[in-house]
Protein backbone atom coordinates (compact mmCIF):
# COMPACT_ATOMS: atom_id res chain seq x y z
CA UNK A 1 0.00 0.00 0.00
CA UNK A 2 1.06 3.41 -0.18
CA UNK A 3 0.32 6.81 1.97
CA UNK A 4 0.28 10.30 1.62
CA UNK A 5 0.77 12.35 4.46
CA UNK A 6 -0.17 16.44 4.27
CA UNK A 7 1.23 18.51 6.47
CA UNK A 8 -0.64 21.87 6.67
CA UNK A 9 -0.32 24.39 9.14
CA UNK A 10 -4.16 24.15 10.28
CA UNK A 11 -4.52 20.31 9.16
CA UNK A 12 -2.94 17.12 9.15
CA UNK A 13 -4.33 14.76 6.80
CA UNK A 14 -2.97 11.10 6.15
CA UNK A 15 -4.73 9.31 2.92
CA UNK A 16 -3.76 5.89 2.60
CA UNK A 17 -3.98 4.03 -0.64
CA UNK A 18 -3.65 0.87 -2.65
CA UNK A 19 -0.59 0.63 -5.01
CA UNK A 20 -2.63 1.36 -7.74
CA UNK A 21 -2.99 4.92 -6.56
CA UNK A 22 -6.89 3.99 -5.65
CA UNK A 23 -7.48 5.75 -2.01
CA UNK A 24 -8.99 3.52 0.52
CA UNK A 25 -9.01 5.31 3.78
CA UNK A 26 -8.33 9.22 4.44
CA UNK A 27 -8.25 10.81 7.87
CA UNK A 28 -7.35 14.50 9.27
CA UNK A 29 -6.83 16.07 12.72
CA UNK A 30 -6.09 19.75 14.07
CA UNK A 31 -2.37 20.48 13.40
CA UNK A 32 -1.74 22.25 16.99
CA UNK A 33 -2.80 19.45 19.09
CA UNK A 34 0.63 17.66 17.68
CA UNK A 35 2.81 19.64 19.82
CA UNK A 36 6.36 18.14 18.59
CA UNK A 37 7.39 16.34 15.01
CA UNK A 38 7.42 13.21 17.13
CA UNK A 39 3.70 13.66 18.09
CA UNK A 40 3.00 14.11 14.44
CA UNK A 41 5.23 11.39 13.22
CA UNK A 42 3.62 8.73 15.88
CA UNK A 43 0.05 10.07 15.06
CA UNK A 44 0.37 9.14 10.95
CA UNK A 45 2.06 6.14 12.28
CA UNK A 46 -1.40 4.81 14.29
CA UNK A 47 -3.60 5.99 11.56
CA UNK A 48 -1.41 4.43 8.90
CA UNK A 49 -0.61 1.35 11.47
CA UNK A 50 -4.85 1.65 11.74
CA UNK A 51 -6.15 1.38 8.62
CA UNK A 52 -3.73 -1.14 6.71
CA UNK A 53 -5.60 -4.13 7.67
CA UNK A 54 -2.36 -7.24 6.62
CA UNK A 55 -1.47 -4.76 3.96
CA UNK A 56 2.47 -3.98 4.07
CA UNK A 57 2.71 0.64 3.52
CA UNK A 58 5.72 0.53 1.07
CA UNK A 59 6.13 4.08 0.16
CA UNK A 60 5.20 7.47 2.47
CA UNK A 61 5.57 11.00 0.77
CA UNK A 62 4.79 13.66 3.23
CA UNK A 63 3.88 17.00 1.25
CA UNK A 64 5.29 20.30 3.86
CA UNK A 65 4.99 23.79 3.17
CA UNK A 66 8.67 25.02 1.93
CA UNK A 67 11.25 25.82 2.44
CA UNK A 68 12.44 22.16 2.31
CA UNK A 69 15.55 20.41 2.50
CA UNK A 70 14.94 17.55 -0.09
CA UNK A 71 18.09 15.97 -0.10
CA UNK A 72 17.83 15.26 3.47
CA UNK A 73 14.83 15.32 3.77
CA UNK A 74 14.41 17.70 6.23
CA UNK A 75 11.59 20.36 7.00
CA UNK A 76 13.70 23.68 7.29
CA UNK A 77 11.70 26.65 8.83
CA UNK A 78 8.06 26.36 7.72
CA UNK A 79 6.10 29.41 8.01
CA UNK A 80 2.73 28.09 9.46
CA UNK A 81 4.30 25.87 12.06
CA UNK A 82 6.96 26.57 14.95
CA UNK A 83 8.93 23.51 14.13
CA UNK A 84 12.51 24.14 12.80
CA UNK A 85 15.21 21.61 11.06
CA UNK A 86 12.47 18.40 11.58
CA UNK A 87 14.35 15.03 9.90
CA UNK A 88 10.89 14.29 9.00
CA UNK A 89 11.71 11.33 6.56
CA UNK A 90 14.39 9.48 9.55
CA UNK A 91 11.34 10.35 12.13
CA UNK A 92 8.99 8.99 9.74
CA UNK A 93 11.05 6.01 8.33
CA UNK A 94 12.18 4.76 11.35
CA UNK A 95 8.12 4.62 12.56
CA UNK A 96 6.88 2.95 9.55
CA UNK A 97 9.83 0.92 7.89
CA UNK A 98 8.41 2.08 4.69
CA UNK A 99 10.79 4.14 2.13
CA UNK A 100 9.68 7.80 2.99
CA UNK A 101 9.78 10.94 0.68
CA UNK A 102 9.73 14.46 1.65
CA UNK A 103 7.95 16.99 -1.09
CA UNK A 104 7.05 20.40 -1.41
CA UNK A 105 2.92 20.69 -0.75
CA UNK A 106 2.13 23.22 -3.80
CA UNK A 107 4.09 20.47 -5.94
CA UNK A 108 1.97 17.55 -4.40
CA UNK A 109 -1.19 19.77 -5.12
CA UNK A 110 -0.30 20.50 -8.53
CA UNK A 111 0.22 16.93 -9.06
CA UNK A 112 -3.03 15.95 -7.30
CA UNK A 113 -4.94 18.59 -10.00
CA UNK A 114 -2.86 16.69 -12.97
CA UNK A 115 -3.78 13.49 -12.22
CA UNK A 116 -7.47 13.20 -10.54
CA UNK A 117 -9.08 17.16 -10.79
CA UNK A 118 -8.94 19.91 -13.01
CA UNK A 119 -5.95 18.99 -14.96
CA UNK A 120 -6.57 15.62 -16.13
CA UNK A 121 -6.06 14.77 -19.31
CA UNK A 122 -3.76 17.76 -20.08
CA UNK A 123 0.17 17.27 -20.42
CA UNK A 124 1.06 20.85 -19.87
CA UNK A 125 -0.19 22.21 -16.76
CA UNK A 126 0.63 25.21 -14.20
CA UNK A 127 -1.08 25.05 -10.92
CA UNK A 128 -1.39 28.50 -8.46
CA UNK A 129 -2.15 28.57 -4.98
CA UNK A 130 -3.54 32.08 -3.65
CA UNK A 131 -4.00 32.35 -0.09
CA UNK A 132 -2.56 33.62 2.57
CA UNK A 133 0.96 33.82 0.08
CA UNK A 134 0.75 32.65 -3.16
CA UNK A 135 2.35 29.66 -4.61
CA UNK A 136 2.41 27.27 -7.11
CA UNK A 137 3.62 23.55 -9.08
CA UNK A 138 4.50 23.05 -12.63
CA UNK A 139 3.74 19.74 -14.66
CA UNK A 140 5.86 19.66 -17.54
CA UNK A 141 5.06 17.36 -20.57
CA UNK A 142 3.74 15.07 -18.31
CA UNK A 143 5.78 15.41 -15.49
CA UNK A 144 6.12 17.09 -12.19
CA UNK A 145 8.61 19.68 -12.62
CA UNK A 146 10.64 20.14 -9.27
CA UNK A 147 13.59 22.31 -10.77
CA UNK A 148 17.14 21.99 -10.32
CA UNK A 149 17.04 22.51 -6.48
CA UNK A 150 13.53 21.85 -5.90
CA UNK A 151 11.84 25.01 -5.66
CA UNK A 152 10.46 25.75 -9.14
CA UNK A 153 6.89 26.45 -9.00
CA UNK A 154 7.40 29.82 -6.65
CA UNK A 155 5.28 32.11 -9.09
CA UNK A 156 4.42 34.31 -6.26
CA UNK A 157 7.71 35.74 -6.55
CA UNK A 158 7.97 36.69 -9.93
CA UNK A 159 8.28 40.10 -10.23
CA UNK A 160 5.16 42.01 -11.27
CA UNK A 161 6.48 45.43 -10.83
CA UNK A 162 9.89 46.07 -9.84
CA UNK A 163 9.11 49.48 -7.98
CA UNK A 164 5.98 47.36 -6.06
CA UNK A 165 5.49 47.00 -2.90
CA UNK A 166 8.05 45.06 -0.17
CA UNK A 167 6.85 41.31 0.58
CA UNK A 168 8.15 39.34 3.42
CA UNK A 169 10.44 37.18 1.24
CA UNK A 170 12.52 40.34 0.97
CA UNK A 171 11.84 40.99 -2.79
CA UNK A 172 9.64 44.25 -4.07
CA UNK A 173 6.83 44.43 -6.49
CA UNK A 174 6.42 40.37 -6.33
CA UNK A 175 3.17 38.97 -6.85
CA UNK A 176 2.42 38.29 -3.57
CA UNK A 177 3.47 41.66 -2.28
CA UNK A 178 0.27 42.77 -4.51
CA UNK A 179 -2.03 39.88 -4.37
CA UNK A 180 -0.90 37.37 -1.38
CA UNK A 181 -3.82 37.32 1.14
CA UNK A 182 -1.77 38.71 4.59
CA UNK A 183 -0.28 41.74 1.90
CA UNK A 184 -4.09 42.35 1.04
CA UNK A 185 -5.02 42.54 4.65
CA UNK A 186 -1.86 44.65 5.64
CA UNK A 187 -2.58 47.36 2.41
CA UNK A 188 -6.53 47.23 3.60
CA UNK A 189 -6.78 46.76 7.43
CA UNK A 190 -8.97 44.19 6.65
CA UNK A 191 -8.48 40.31 6.99
CA UNK A 192 -8.74 38.73 3.43
CA UNK A 193 -11.52 36.69 3.98
CA UNK A 194 -13.86 39.71 5.22
CA UNK A 195 -12.44 41.51 2.28
CA UNK A 196 -13.73 38.64 -0.02
CA UNK A 197 -16.60 38.55 1.55
CA UNK A 198 -17.48 42.15 1.27
CA UNK A 199 -16.54 42.12 -2.31
CA UNK A 200 -19.09 39.47 -3.13
CA UNK A 201 -21.95 41.25 -1.07
CA UNK A 202 -20.96 44.44 -3.40
CA UNK A 203 -18.89 46.66 -1.53
CA UNK A 204 -17.38 49.02 -4.00
CA UNK A 205 -14.13 49.71 -1.96
CA UNK A 206 -13.57 45.68 -1.60
CA UNK A 207 -14.43 45.29 -5.19
CA UNK A 208 -11.95 47.06 -6.81
CA UNK A 209 -9.30 45.74 -4.45
CA UNK A 210 -9.86 42.13 -5.65
CA UNK A 211 -10.21 43.30 -9.21
CA UNK A 212 -6.85 45.20 -8.90
CA UNK A 213 -5.61 41.67 -7.25
CA UNK A 214 -6.99 39.69 -9.98
CA UNK A 215 -5.32 41.55 -12.66
CA UNK A 216 -1.81 41.22 -11.13
CA UNK A 217 -2.71 37.94 -11.50
CA UNK A 218 -3.83 37.81 -15.29
CA UNK A 219 -0.28 40.07 -15.54
CA UNK A 220 1.45 36.71 -14.37
CA UNK A 221 -0.33 34.50 -16.02
CA UNK A 222 0.64 36.12 -19.20
CA UNK A 223 4.36 36.36 -18.43
CA UNK A 224 3.74 32.35 -17.26
CA UNK A 225 2.22 31.83 -20.74
CA UNK A 226 5.14 33.32 -22.75
CA UNK A 227 7.95 31.68 -20.87
CA UNK A 228 6.79 28.04 -20.52
CA UNK A 229 3.03 27.97 -22.72
CA UNK A 230 0.79 25.50 -20.48
CA UNK A 231 -1.93 24.13 -22.37
CA UNK A 232 -4.06 25.32 -18.79
CA UNK A 233 -3.63 26.98 -15.65
CA UNK A 234 -5.37 25.61 -12.20
CA UNK A 235 -6.42 27.69 -9.86
CA UNK A 236 -6.40 26.54 -5.71
CA UNK A 237 -6.64 27.74 -2.43
CA UNK A 238 -8.53 29.92 -0.43
CA UNK A 239 -8.97 32.54 -3.05
CA UNK A 240 -10.62 30.39 -5.50
CA UNK A 241 -13.55 29.78 -3.40
CA UNK A 242 -14.32 33.29 -4.55
CA UNK A 243 -14.03 32.37 -8.10
CA UNK A 244 -16.73 33.87 -9.96
CA UNK A 245 -15.17 37.33 -8.29
CA UNK A 246 -11.99 37.11 -9.53
CA UNK A 247 -12.21 34.84 -12.68
CA UNK A 248 -13.94 37.17 -14.92
CA UNK A 249 -10.79 39.58 -14.33
CA UNK A 250 -7.75 36.86 -14.56
CA UNK A 251 -9.05 35.54 -18.15
CA UNK A 252 -9.75 39.47 -19.61
CA UNK A 253 -6.31 40.02 -18.58
CA UNK A 254 -5.05 37.41 -19.87
CA UNK A 255 -7.01 37.83 -23.29
CA UNK A 256 -5.99 41.66 -23.42
CA UNK A 257 -2.46 40.36 -25.07
CA UNK A 258 -2.19 40.71 -28.63
CA UNK A 259 1.01 38.59 -28.44
CA UNK A 260 -1.18 35.76 -27.17
CA UNK A 261 -2.76 34.15 -29.61
CA UNK A 262 -6.42 32.72 -28.79
CA UNK A 263 -4.99 29.41 -30.60
CA UNK A 264 -2.28 29.17 -27.82
CA UNK A 265 -4.29 31.21 -24.78
CA UNK A 266 -4.27 28.28 -21.95
CA UNK A 267 -7.66 27.36 -20.11
CA UNK A 268 -7.86 29.02 -17.02
CA UNK A 269 -9.74 26.37 -14.37
CA UNK A 270 -10.72 26.95 -10.82
CA UNK A 271 -9.00 23.58 -8.76
CA UNK A 272 -11.75 20.20 -8.22
CA UNK A 273 -10.04 18.62 -5.03
CA UNK A 274 -9.86 21.47 -2.83
CA UNK A 275 -8.36 20.83 0.60
CA UNK A 276 -7.62 17.01 -0.50
CA UNK A 277 -5.07 18.11 -3.36
CA UNK A 278 -2.24 18.01 -1.18
CA UNK A 279 -2.83 14.36 0.01
CA UNK A 280 -3.93 13.18 -3.48
CA UNK A 281 -0.76 14.39 -4.85
CA UNK A 282 1.10 13.02 -2.22
CA UNK A 283 -0.27 9.20 -2.83
CA UNK A 284 0.45 10.07 -6.36
CA UNK A 285 3.73 10.68 -5.67
CA UNK A 286 4.27 7.80 -3.40
CA UNK A 287 3.26 5.66 -6.05
CA UNK A 288 5.49 7.31 -8.60
CA UNK A 289 8.58 6.97 -5.99
CA UNK A 290 7.68 3.66 -4.48
CA UNK B 1 23.85 12.03 -42.52
CA UNK B 2 21.61 14.47 -41.27
CA UNK B 3 21.47 18.33 -42.17
CA UNK B 4 20.75 21.60 -40.09
CA UNK B 5 19.72 24.64 -42.16
CA UNK B 6 19.48 27.88 -39.90
CA UNK B 7 17.13 30.60 -41.86
CA UNK B 8 18.31 34.13 -40.55
CA UNK B 9 17.35 37.50 -41.84
CA UNK B 10 21.33 38.49 -42.57
CA UNK B 11 22.35 34.84 -43.36
CA UNK B 12 21.46 30.92 -44.27
CA UNK B 13 23.70 28.29 -42.90
CA UNK B 14 23.74 25.08 -43.54
CA UNK B 15 25.37 22.03 -41.35
CA UNK B 16 26.14 18.31 -42.89
CA UNK B 17 26.69 16.15 -40.06
CA UNK B 18 27.72 11.86 -39.46
CA UNK B 19 23.90 10.35 -37.72
CA UNK B 20 26.03 10.86 -34.74
CA UNK B 21 25.50 14.45 -35.42
CA UNK B 22 29.61 15.48 -35.68
CA UNK B 23 29.62 18.29 -38.04
CA UNK B 24 31.39 17.80 -41.64
CA UNK B 25 30.43 20.70 -43.32
CA UNK B 26 29.28 23.74 -42.99
CA UNK B 27 28.38 26.60 -45.63
CA UNK B 28 26.37 30.08 -45.77
CA UNK B 29 25.12 32.66 -47.71
CA UNK B 30 23.46 35.81 -47.74
CA UNK B 31 19.72 35.28 -47.33
CA UNK B 32 19.03 38.64 -49.62
CA UNK B 33 20.61 36.78 -52.52
CA UNK B 34 18.08 34.11 -52.26
CA UNK B 35 14.79 35.85 -53.41
CA UNK B 36 12.13 33.29 -53.16
CA UNK B 37 11.45 30.21 -50.69
CA UNK B 38 12.29 28.26 -53.71
CA UNK B 39 15.83 29.74 -54.08
CA UNK B 40 16.41 29.05 -50.51
CA UNK B 41 15.26 25.53 -51.09
CA UNK B 42 16.96 25.19 -53.86
CA UNK B 43 20.39 26.65 -52.59
CA UNK B 44 20.60 24.23 -49.44
CA UNK B 45 19.75 21.51 -51.37
CA UNK B 46 22.59 21.75 -53.71
CA UNK B 47 24.73 22.18 -50.38
CA UNK B 48 23.65 19.19 -49.12
CA UNK B 49 24.22 17.22 -52.03
CA UNK B 50 27.55 18.64 -52.72
CA UNK B 51 28.65 17.93 -49.67
CA UNK B 52 26.93 14.56 -48.64
CA UNK B 53 29.55 12.26 -50.75
CA UNK B 54 28.02 8.97 -51.23
CA UNK B 55 26.05 9.06 -48.14
CA UNK B 56 21.98 10.07 -47.82
CA UNK B 57 20.84 12.48 -45.77
CA UNK B 58 17.68 11.50 -43.89
CA UNK B 59 17.16 13.84 -41.38
CA UNK B 60 17.01 17.70 -41.81
CA UNK B 61 15.95 20.46 -39.42
CA UNK B 62 14.71 24.22 -40.59
CA UNK B 63 15.33 26.23 -37.63
CA UNK B 64 13.09 29.30 -38.81
CA UNK B 65 12.22 32.53 -36.92
CA UNK B 66 8.72 32.19 -35.63
CA UNK B 67 6.24 32.53 -35.96
CA UNK B 68 5.91 28.83 -37.05
CA UNK B 69 3.07 26.58 -37.55
CA UNK B 70 4.84 23.85 -36.36
CA UNK B 71 2.42 20.93 -37.35
CA UNK B 72 1.96 21.85 -40.71
CA UNK B 73 5.73 22.80 -41.01
CA UNK B 74 4.43 26.58 -42.19
CA UNK B 75 6.68 29.51 -42.04
CA UNK B 76 4.03 32.37 -41.08
CA UNK B 77 5.45 35.42 -41.21
CA UNK B 78 8.97 36.06 -40.04
CA UNK B 79 9.82 39.82 -38.75
CA UNK B 80 13.01 39.89 -41.00
CA UNK B 81 11.97 38.25 -44.46
CA UNK B 82 9.62 39.28 -46.94
CA UNK B 83 8.07 35.99 -47.27
CA UNK B 84 3.97 34.82 -45.85
CA UNK B 85 2.79 31.31 -45.45
CA UNK B 86 5.91 29.24 -46.79
CA UNK B 87 5.75 25.49 -46.77
CA UNK B 88 9.22 24.91 -46.06
CA UNK B 89 8.72 21.23 -44.72
CA UNK B 90 6.74 20.13 -47.74
CA UNK B 91 9.20 22.20 -50.23
CA UNK B 92 12.51 21.05 -48.38
CA UNK B 93 10.87 17.57 -48.36
CA UNK B 94 10.39 17.44 -51.86
CA UNK B 95 13.47 19.00 -53.02
CA UNK B 96 15.77 16.69 -50.78
CA UNK B 97 14.18 13.34 -50.42
CA UNK B 98 14.77 13.87 -46.41
CA UNK B 99 12.54 13.96 -43.79
CA UNK B 100 12.40 17.59 -42.64
CA UNK B 101 11.41 19.41 -39.58
CA UNK B 102 10.67 22.70 -39.05
CA UNK B 103 11.85 24.58 -35.85
CA UNK B 104 11.88 27.73 -33.81
CA UNK B 105 15.31 29.41 -34.18
CA UNK B 106 15.57 30.27 -30.54
CA UNK B 107 14.84 26.90 -29.58
CA UNK B 108 17.42 25.78 -31.54
CA UNK B 109 19.76 28.00 -30.68
CA UNK B 110 19.33 27.08 -27.08
CA UNK B 111 19.84 23.13 -28.10
CA UNK B 112 22.64 23.96 -29.81
CA UNK B 113 24.02 25.75 -26.21
CA UNK B 114 22.79 22.94 -24.38
CA UNK B 115 24.34 19.95 -25.94
CA UNK B 116 27.96 21.74 -27.44
CA UNK B 117 28.11 25.16 -25.69
CA UNK B 118 27.83 26.97 -22.19
CA UNK B 119 25.33 24.76 -21.34
CA UNK B 120 27.01 21.65 -21.77
CA UNK B 121 26.76 18.94 -18.45
CA UNK B 122 23.60 20.65 -17.22
CA UNK B 123 20.03 19.67 -17.21
CA UNK B 124 17.98 22.65 -17.04
CA UNK B 125 18.88 25.51 -18.69
CA UNK B 126 17.39 28.85 -19.81
CA UNK B 127 18.82 30.48 -23.21
CA UNK B 128 18.09 33.69 -23.75
CA UNK B 129 18.91 35.73 -26.84
CA UNK B 130 19.22 39.61 -26.49
CA UNK B 131 19.46 41.40 -29.86
CA UNK B 132 17.03 43.55 -31.81
CA UNK B 133 14.42 41.23 -29.99
CA UNK B 134 14.72 39.60 -27.07
CA UNK B 135 14.07 35.51 -27.29
CA UNK B 136 14.89 32.00 -26.05
CA UNK B 137 14.83 28.54 -25.06
CA UNK B 138 14.28 26.56 -22.43
CA UNK B 139 15.96 22.91 -21.71
CA UNK B 140 13.92 20.99 -18.98
CA UNK B 141 15.19 18.38 -17.54
CA UNK B 142 17.15 17.51 -20.46
CA UNK B 143 15.12 17.88 -22.91
CA UNK B 144 13.76 20.78 -25.16
CA UNK B 145 10.37 21.95 -23.84
CA UNK B 146 8.48 23.45 -26.66
CA UNK B 147 5.71 23.83 -24.63
CA UNK B 148 1.72 22.88 -25.46
CA UNK B 149 1.65 24.93 -28.73
CA UNK B 150 5.10 24.94 -29.40
CA UNK B 151 5.81 28.64 -28.41
CA UNK B 152 7.61 28.22 -24.86
CA UNK B 153 10.31 30.60 -24.43
CA UNK B 154 9.06 33.76 -25.26
CA UNK B 155 11.03 35.25 -22.20
CA UNK B 156 10.77 38.68 -24.33
CA UNK B 157 7.59 38.83 -23.84
CA UNK B 158 7.27 38.12 -19.70
CA UNK B 159 5.71 41.76 -18.38
CA UNK B 160 8.37 43.66 -16.32
CA UNK B 161 6.34 46.79 -15.68
CA UNK B 162 2.43 47.25 -16.65
CA UNK B 163 2.85 50.76 -16.85
CA UNK B 164 5.68 50.22 -19.12
CA UNK B 165 6.63 51.44 -22.72
CA UNK B 166 4.32 49.38 -25.78
CA UNK B 167 6.21 46.52 -27.33
CA UNK B 168 5.89 45.97 -30.96
CA UNK B 169 4.15 42.60 -29.87
CA UNK B 170 1.31 44.83 -28.76
CA UNK B 171 1.93 44.09 -24.63
CA UNK B 172 2.92 46.76 -22.35
CA UNK B 173 6.14 46.85 -20.47
CA UNK B 174 7.63 43.13 -21.38
CA UNK B 175 10.85 43.02 -20.91
CA UNK B 176 11.48 43.19 -25.06
CA UNK B 177 9.76 46.66 -24.95
CA UNK B 178 12.46 47.65 -22.65
CA UNK B 179 15.48 46.45 -23.76
CA UNK B 180 15.24 45.26 -27.13
CA UNK B 181 17.75 46.65 -29.52
CA UNK B 182 15.10 47.85 -31.82
CA UNK B 183 13.27 50.17 -28.53
CA UNK B 184 16.77 51.09 -27.12
CA UNK B 185 17.14 53.32 -30.28
CA UNK B 186 13.76 54.21 -30.42
CA UNK B 187 14.24 55.35 -26.58
CA UNK B 188 17.64 57.20 -27.20
CA UNK B 189 17.38 57.97 -31.08
CA UNK B 190 20.70 55.86 -31.39
CA UNK B 191 21.09 52.47 -33.14
CA UNK B 192 22.21 49.88 -30.23
CA UNK B 193 25.40 49.19 -32.24
CA UNK B 194 26.24 52.41 -31.90
CA UNK B 195 24.91 52.80 -28.61
CA UNK B 196 26.40 49.93 -26.93
CA UNK B 197 30.06 51.09 -28.64
CA UNK B 198 29.21 54.02 -26.59
CA UNK B 199 28.99 52.95 -23.65
CA UNK B 200 31.88 50.84 -23.85
CA UNK B 201 34.17 54.01 -24.98
CA UNK B 202 32.95 54.81 -21.41
CA UNK B 203 29.91 57.38 -22.56
CA UNK B 204 27.77 58.12 -19.54
CA UNK B 205 24.40 58.35 -20.67
CA UNK B 206 24.90 55.02 -23.02
CA UNK B 207 26.56 53.66 -19.95
CA UNK B 208 23.62 54.52 -18.10
CA UNK B 209 20.81 53.04 -20.67
CA UNK B 210 22.78 49.81 -20.67
CA UNK B 211 22.70 49.09 -17.01
CA UNK B 212 19.12 49.97 -17.12
CA UNK B 213 18.55 47.40 -19.43
CA UNK B 214 20.74 45.32 -17.54
CA UNK B 215 18.81 45.50 -14.45
CA UNK B 216 15.57 44.49 -16.37
CA UNK B 217 17.44 41.38 -17.97
CA UNK B 218 18.03 40.87 -14.43
CA UNK B 219 14.56 41.02 -13.42
CA UNK B 220 13.32 38.81 -15.50
CA UNK B 221 16.17 36.23 -14.60
CA UNK B 222 14.69 36.67 -10.74
CA UNK B 223 10.96 35.65 -12.36
CA UNK B 224 12.48 33.04 -14.28
CA UNK B 225 14.63 31.50 -11.41
CA UNK B 226 11.65 31.38 -8.77
CA UNK B 227 8.91 30.12 -11.99
CA UNK B 228 11.33 27.12 -13.28
CA UNK B 229 14.41 27.00 -10.60
CA UNK B 230 16.71 26.64 -13.36
CA UNK B 231 20.40 25.48 -13.22
CA UNK B 232 22.05 28.10 -15.55
CA UNK B 233 21.12 30.97 -18.09
CA UNK B 234 22.97 31.01 -21.29
CA UNK B 235 22.86 34.68 -22.66
CA UNK B 236 23.32 35.14 -26.44
CA UNK B 237 22.10 37.04 -29.49
CA UNK B 238 24.57 40.30 -30.18
CA UNK B 239 24.17 42.05 -26.99
CA UNK B 240 26.11 38.86 -25.55
CA UNK B 241 29.12 40.37 -27.08
CA UNK B 242 28.97 43.24 -25.17
CA UNK B 243 29.62 41.12 -21.86
CA UNK B 244 31.29 43.00 -19.87
CA UNK B 245 29.02 45.73 -19.97
CA UNK B 246 25.55 43.82 -19.57
CA UNK B 247 27.19 40.54 -17.15
CA UNK B 248 27.82 42.90 -13.77
CA UNK B 249 24.42 44.37 -13.52
CA UNK B 250 22.42 41.21 -14.63
CA UNK B 251 24.28 39.21 -12.01
CA UNK B 252 23.76 42.07 -9.17
CA UNK B 253 20.46 42.71 -10.02
CA UNK B 254 19.84 38.53 -9.84
CA UNK B 255 21.89 38.24 -6.40
CA UNK B 256 19.92 41.33 -4.92
CA UNK B 257 17.05 38.99 -4.41
CA UNK B 258 17.31 37.89 -0.94
CA UNK B 259 14.44 35.22 -1.88
CA UNK B 260 16.81 33.29 -4.02
CA UNK B 261 19.34 32.38 -1.93
CA UNK B 262 22.95 31.55 -3.11
CA UNK B 263 22.21 27.92 -3.14
CA UNK B 264 19.35 28.02 -5.50
CA UNK B 265 21.00 31.01 -7.61
CA UNK B 266 21.57 29.91 -11.24
CA UNK B 267 24.79 30.65 -13.01
CA UNK B 268 24.94 33.05 -15.49
CA UNK B 269 26.79 32.17 -18.53
CA UNK B 270 27.73 34.20 -22.20
CA UNK B 271 26.47 31.65 -24.79
CA UNK B 272 29.62 30.25 -26.89
CA UNK B 273 28.45 29.39 -30.01
CA UNK B 274 27.84 32.70 -31.65
CA UNK B 275 25.99 32.67 -34.75
CA UNK B 276 26.52 29.16 -35.37
CA UNK B 277 24.12 28.11 -32.18
CA UNK B 278 21.05 27.79 -34.21
CA UNK B 279 22.62 25.02 -36.84
CA UNK B 280 24.27 23.40 -34.52
CA UNK B 281 21.22 22.57 -32.61
CA UNK B 282 19.42 22.18 -35.64
CA UNK B 283 21.47 19.28 -36.45
CA UNK B 284 21.24 17.75 -32.90
CA UNK B 285 17.46 17.98 -33.59
CA UNK B 286 17.44 16.42 -36.60
CA UNK B 287 19.76 13.29 -34.80
CA UNK B 288 16.97 13.22 -32.36
CA UNK B 289 14.04 13.41 -34.74
CA UNK B 290 15.75 10.99 -37.25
Amino acid sequence: MLAGIDLGGTQVRVALARSDGKIVASVKTRTPLLKTPQDLVDWAAAQIDKHRGRENVRSITIAAPGPIDLKRGVLVNPPNLPWQNVPLVALTSRATGAKVNLANDADMAALGEFHHGAGRGTKNMIYITWSTGVGGGMIIDGKLHRGAHGTAGEVGHMIIDPNGPLDSCGQRGCLEAFIGGKNLARDTGRPAAELFAAAARGDRGARGVVEQAARYMGIALISLTNAIDPEIFVIGGGVSRSWALVQPTMLATLRSSPFIKPARRPRLRRARLGDRAGQVGAVEWARINQ
